[in-house]
Protein backbone atom coordinates (compact mmCIF):
# COMPACT_ATOMS: atom_id res chain seq x y z
CA UNK A 1 0.00 0.00 0.00
CA UNK A 2 2.69 2.57 1.02
CA UNK A 3 3.93 1.92 -3.11
CA UNK A 4 0.67 2.81 -4.04
CA UNK A 5 0.67 6.21 -1.83
CA UNK A 6 3.79 7.02 -3.03
CA UNK A 7 2.93 6.48 -6.59
CA UNK A 8 -0.35 8.72 -6.33
CA UNK A 9 1.74 11.50 -4.71
CA UNK A 10 4.08 11.52 -7.35
CA UNK A 11 1.35 11.91 -9.91
CA UNK A 12 0.02 14.59 -8.28
CA UNK A 13 2.85 16.41 -7.96
CA UNK A 14 3.07 15.61 -11.73
CA UNK A 15 -0.50 16.87 -12.34
CA UNK A 16 0.57 19.95 -10.42
CA UNK A 17 4.23 20.47 -12.64
CA UNK A 18 1.53 20.13 -15.96
CA UNK A 19 -0.74 22.82 -15.25
CA UNK A 20 2.15 25.28 -14.21
CA UNK A 21 3.33 24.06 -17.58
CA UNK A 22 0.15 25.03 -19.26
CA UNK A 23 -0.50 28.31 -17.58
CA UNK A 24 3.60 29.65 -18.04
CA UNK A 25 3.12 28.60 -21.69
CA UNK A 26 -0.24 30.23 -22.37
CA UNK A 27 1.18 33.03 -20.62
CA UNK A 28 4.69 32.89 -23.07
CA UNK A 29 1.87 32.49 -26.02
CA UNK A 30 3.82 29.43 -26.69
CA UNK A 31 0.66 27.19 -28.03
CA UNK A 32 2.55 24.41 -29.71
CA UNK A 33 3.40 23.52 -25.79
CA UNK A 34 0.12 24.16 -24.49
CA UNK A 35 -1.70 21.49 -27.49
CA UNK A 36 0.59 19.12 -26.59
CA UNK A 37 -0.58 18.64 -23.05
CA UNK A 38 -4.16 17.85 -24.32
CA UNK A 39 -5.22 14.29 -25.67
CA UNK A 40 -5.60 14.61 -28.93
CA UNK A 41 -9.73 13.89 -28.36
CA UNK A 42 -9.69 16.88 -25.76
CA UNK A 43 -13.15 18.22 -25.28
CA UNK A 44 -13.88 21.53 -23.82
CA UNK A 45 -17.30 22.30 -21.99
CA UNK A 46 -17.97 25.69 -21.50
CA UNK A 47 -21.33 27.89 -20.97
CA UNK A 48 -23.55 28.49 -24.16
CA UNK A 49 -21.94 26.60 -27.16
CA UNK A 50 -21.04 23.26 -28.07
CA UNK A 51 -17.80 21.63 -26.89
CA UNK A 52 -14.63 21.63 -28.80
CA UNK A 53 -11.61 20.40 -29.59
CA UNK A 54 -7.93 20.94 -30.42
CA UNK A 55 -8.53 23.07 -33.52
CA UNK A 56 -11.04 25.32 -32.28
CA UNK A 57 -8.31 25.58 -29.03
CA UNK A 58 -5.70 26.22 -31.31
CA UNK A 59 -7.68 28.80 -33.48
CA UNK A 60 -9.22 30.39 -30.49
CA UNK A 61 -5.79 31.00 -29.31
CA UNK A 62 -4.40 32.65 -32.34
CA UNK A 63 -6.69 36.01 -32.01
CA UNK A 64 -5.43 36.15 -28.33
CA UNK A 65 -1.67 37.29 -29.73
CA UNK A 66 -1.65 41.02 -28.49
CA UNK A 67 -3.10 40.41 -25.67
CA UNK A 68 -1.43 40.10 -22.22
CA UNK A 69 -2.26 37.31 -19.77
CA UNK A 70 -1.72 36.21 -16.00
CA UNK A 71 -3.10 33.60 -14.56
CA UNK A 72 -3.76 32.16 -10.83
CA UNK A 73 -4.85 28.85 -10.27
CA UNK A 74 -6.28 27.08 -6.68
CA UNK A 75 -6.23 23.46 -7.29
CA UNK A 76 -9.13 22.62 -4.99
CA UNK A 77 -8.60 18.21 -5.40
CA UNK A 78 -6.52 16.25 -7.22
CA UNK A 79 -8.06 12.17 -7.56
CA UNK A 80 -5.53 10.12 -9.33
CA UNK A 81 -7.04 6.33 -10.44
CA UNK A 82 -4.10 4.65 -12.29
CA UNK A 83 -4.02 6.64 -15.51
CA UNK A 84 -6.85 8.51 -15.15
CA UNK A 85 -7.28 11.65 -12.62
CA UNK A 86 -9.55 14.19 -11.98
CA UNK A 87 -9.33 17.88 -10.65
CA UNK A 88 -11.12 20.58 -9.08
CA UNK A 89 -9.47 24.10 -9.40
CA UNK A 90 -10.41 27.38 -9.63
CA UNK A 91 -8.79 29.88 -12.08
CA UNK A 92 -8.51 33.47 -12.35
CA UNK A 93 -7.15 35.39 -15.66
CA UNK A 94 -5.89 38.61 -15.90
CA UNK A 95 -6.22 39.86 -19.75
CA UNK A 96 -4.15 43.29 -20.62
CA UNK A 97 -4.38 45.07 -23.98
CA UNK A 98 -3.67 48.41 -24.50
CA UNK A 99 -3.34 48.89 -21.05
CA UNK A 100 -6.77 47.97 -19.87
CA UNK A 101 -6.94 44.97 -18.08
CA UNK A 102 -10.09 42.37 -17.98
CA UNK A 103 -10.35 39.70 -15.21
CA UNK A 104 -12.49 36.17 -15.91
CA UNK A 105 -12.87 33.51 -13.39
CA UNK A 106 -14.18 30.36 -12.48
CA UNK A 107 -14.39 26.62 -10.92
CA UNK A 108 -12.86 24.01 -13.49
CA UNK A 109 -13.43 20.25 -13.37
CA UNK A 110 -11.16 18.31 -15.50
CA UNK A 111 -10.10 14.93 -16.41
CA UNK A 112 -6.65 13.96 -16.89
CA UNK A 113 -5.26 10.97 -18.57
CA UNK A 114 -1.68 9.31 -18.62
CA UNK A 115 -0.20 9.22 -21.89
CA UNK A 116 2.46 5.98 -22.24
CA UNK A 117 5.07 8.08 -22.34
CA UNK A 118 4.35 9.03 -18.76
CA UNK A 119 2.57 12.71 -19.93
CA UNK A 120 -0.62 13.54 -18.13
CA UNK A 121 -2.90 15.15 -20.85
CA UNK A 122 -6.16 17.28 -20.32
CA UNK A 123 -8.84 14.60 -21.68
CA UNK A 124 -12.37 16.39 -20.81
CA UNK A 125 -12.19 20.12 -19.37
CA UNK A 126 -15.69 21.76 -17.66
CA UNK A 127 -14.76 25.21 -17.87
CA UNK A 128 -17.15 27.80 -15.76
CA UNK A 129 -14.09 30.53 -16.82
CA UNK A 130 -16.11 33.58 -17.03
CA UNK A 131 -16.22 37.27 -16.86
CA UNK A 132 -16.01 38.66 -13.51
CA UNK A 133 -18.95 40.77 -12.23
CA UNK B 1 -9.01 -9.23 -20.02
CA UNK B 2 -12.44 -10.97 -21.28
CA UNK B 3 -13.56 -10.28 -17.71
CA UNK B 4 -12.76 -6.99 -17.03
CA UNK B 5 -14.82 -5.89 -20.51
CA UNK B 6 -17.71 -7.72 -18.96
CA UNK B 7 -17.57 -6.26 -15.64
CA UNK B 8 -16.71 -2.73 -17.09
CA UNK B 9 -19.67 -3.39 -19.49
CA UNK B 10 -22.22 -4.08 -16.76
CA UNK B 11 -20.58 -0.76 -14.86
CA UNK B 12 -21.48 1.01 -17.42
CA UNK B 13 -25.27 -0.19 -17.30
CA UNK B 14 -25.42 0.13 -13.80
CA UNK B 15 -24.53 3.63 -14.08
CA UNK B 16 -27.00 4.27 -16.51
CA UNK B 17 -29.82 2.53 -14.74
CA UNK B 18 -28.66 4.81 -11.84
CA UNK B 19 -29.49 8.05 -14.29
CA UNK B 20 -32.97 6.14 -15.01
CA UNK B 21 -33.63 6.54 -11.70
CA UNK B 22 -31.93 10.08 -10.44
CA UNK B 23 -34.39 11.19 -13.91
CA UNK B 24 -37.64 8.86 -12.56
CA UNK B 25 -37.36 10.07 -8.98
CA UNK B 26 -36.90 13.79 -9.81
CA UNK B 27 -40.04 13.50 -11.90
CA UNK B 28 -41.90 11.88 -9.31
CA UNK B 29 -40.68 14.36 -6.89
CA UNK B 30 -38.90 11.54 -4.80
CA UNK B 31 -36.10 13.47 -3.16
CA UNK B 32 -35.07 10.82 -0.83
CA UNK B 33 -34.29 8.89 -3.52
CA UNK B 34 -32.41 11.14 -5.41
CA UNK B 35 -30.22 12.04 -2.07
CA UNK B 36 -29.32 8.61 -1.95
CA UNK B 37 -27.76 8.49 -5.76
CA UNK B 38 -25.25 11.12 -4.11
CA UNK B 39 -21.98 10.59 -2.09
CA UNK B 40 -22.35 12.74 1.15
CA UNK B 41 -19.70 14.98 -0.23
CA UNK B 42 -21.16 15.45 -3.28
CA UNK B 43 -20.23 18.67 -5.02
CA UNK B 44 -22.33 20.35 -8.12
CA UNK B 45 -20.52 22.92 -9.94
CA UNK B 46 -23.02 25.32 -12.12
CA UNK B 47 -22.81 28.44 -13.82
CA UNK B 48 -22.72 31.80 -11.90
CA UNK B 49 -22.54 30.44 -8.15
CA UNK B 50 -20.49 28.61 -5.80
CA UNK B 51 -19.77 24.50 -5.65
CA UNK B 52 -22.72 23.40 -3.35
CA UNK B 53 -23.41 20.02 -1.85
CA UNK B 54 -26.36 17.76 -0.50
CA UNK B 55 -28.23 20.52 1.77
CA UNK B 56 -28.18 23.39 -0.91
CA UNK B 57 -29.24 20.46 -3.26
CA UNK B 58 -32.08 19.74 -0.93
CA UNK B 59 -33.52 22.90 -0.62
CA UNK B 60 -33.10 24.40 -3.72
CA UNK B 61 -35.76 20.91 -4.72
CA UNK B 62 -38.64 22.15 -2.10
CA UNK B 63 -38.78 25.29 -3.90
CA UNK B 64 -39.63 22.58 -7.27
CA UNK B 65 -43.02 21.15 -5.07
CA UNK B 66 -45.19 22.20 -7.77
CA UNK B 67 -43.44 21.88 -11.17
CA UNK B 68 -43.80 19.82 -13.37
CA UNK B 69 -40.57 18.23 -15.15
CA UNK B 70 -40.01 16.11 -18.07
CA UNK B 71 -36.48 15.50 -18.65
CA UNK B 72 -34.15 13.62 -21.32
CA UNK B 73 -30.54 12.77 -21.28
CA UNK B 74 -28.13 11.84 -24.00
CA UNK B 75 -25.16 10.12 -22.82
CA UNK B 76 -22.54 10.81 -24.44
CA UNK B 77 -19.26 8.30 -23.11
CA UNK B 78 -18.86 6.67 -19.17
CA UNK B 79 -15.56 5.46 -18.96
CA UNK B 80 -15.36 3.17 -16.33
CA UNK B 81 -11.74 2.70 -13.80
CA UNK B 82 -12.52 0.62 -10.89
CA UNK B 83 -14.70 2.10 -8.29
CA UNK B 84 -14.50 5.60 -10.31
CA UNK B 85 -16.28 6.62 -13.60
CA UNK B 86 -16.44 9.96 -15.66
CA UNK B 87 -19.63 10.27 -17.62
CA UNK B 88 -19.98 13.18 -19.99
CA UNK B 89 -23.96 13.65 -21.01
CA UNK B 90 -26.33 16.25 -22.54
CA UNK B 91 -29.72 16.58 -20.48
CA UNK B 92 -33.29 18.63 -21.73
CA UNK B 93 -35.27 19.61 -19.00
CA UNK B 94 -39.22 20.90 -19.52
CA UNK B 95 -40.53 22.60 -16.27
CA UNK B 96 -44.25 22.84 -16.85
CA UNK B 97 -46.27 25.13 -14.12
CA UNK B 98 -49.72 26.59 -14.28
CA UNK B 99 -49.71 25.30 -18.07
CA UNK B 100 -46.52 27.27 -19.25
CA UNK B 101 -43.64 25.32 -20.11
CA UNK B 102 -39.69 26.41 -19.64
CA UNK B 103 -36.68 24.39 -21.39
CA UNK B 104 -33.74 24.51 -19.63
CA UNK B 105 -30.87 22.05 -21.25
CA UNK B 106 -26.98 21.74 -21.22
CA UNK B 107 -24.27 19.37 -21.02
CA UNK B 108 -22.66 17.92 -18.09
CA UNK B 109 -19.58 15.94 -17.21
CA UNK B 110 -20.27 13.84 -13.74
CA UNK B 111 -17.57 12.13 -12.04
CA UNK B 112 -19.05 9.14 -9.98
CA UNK B 113 -17.57 6.63 -7.25
CA UNK B 114 -19.10 3.04 -6.34
CA UNK B 115 -20.08 2.42 -3.28
CA UNK B 116 -19.03 -0.41 -0.85
CA UNK B 117 -22.70 -1.38 -1.61
CA UNK B 118 -22.28 -1.43 -5.12
CA UNK B 119 -24.24 1.83 -5.79
CA UNK B 120 -22.57 3.96 -8.33
CA UNK B 121 -23.52 7.24 -6.60
CA UNK B 122 -22.65 11.42 -8.29
CA UNK B 123 -19.25 12.58 -6.42
CA UNK B 124 -18.90 15.91 -8.73
CA UNK B 125 -20.80 17.06 -11.26
CA UNK B 126 -20.31 19.90 -13.52
CA UNK B 127 -23.42 21.14 -14.71
CA UNK B 128 -24.20 23.83 -17.74
CA UNK B 129 -27.53 23.31 -17.57
CA UNK B 130 -29.16 26.78 -18.27
CA UNK B 131 -31.89 28.25 -19.62
CA UNK B 132 -32.50 27.62 -23.35
CA UNK B 133 -31.78 30.71 -25.91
Amino acid sequence: MQSQTTARQSDQQAIRQMVDRWLEASKQGDVETVLNLMADDVLFITPGREPFGKDTFASNNEQMQDVEMDTDIDIKEIEVLGDWAWMRSFLRITFTKGGESTKRSGHILTILNKRPDGQWVIKRDANFVAPER
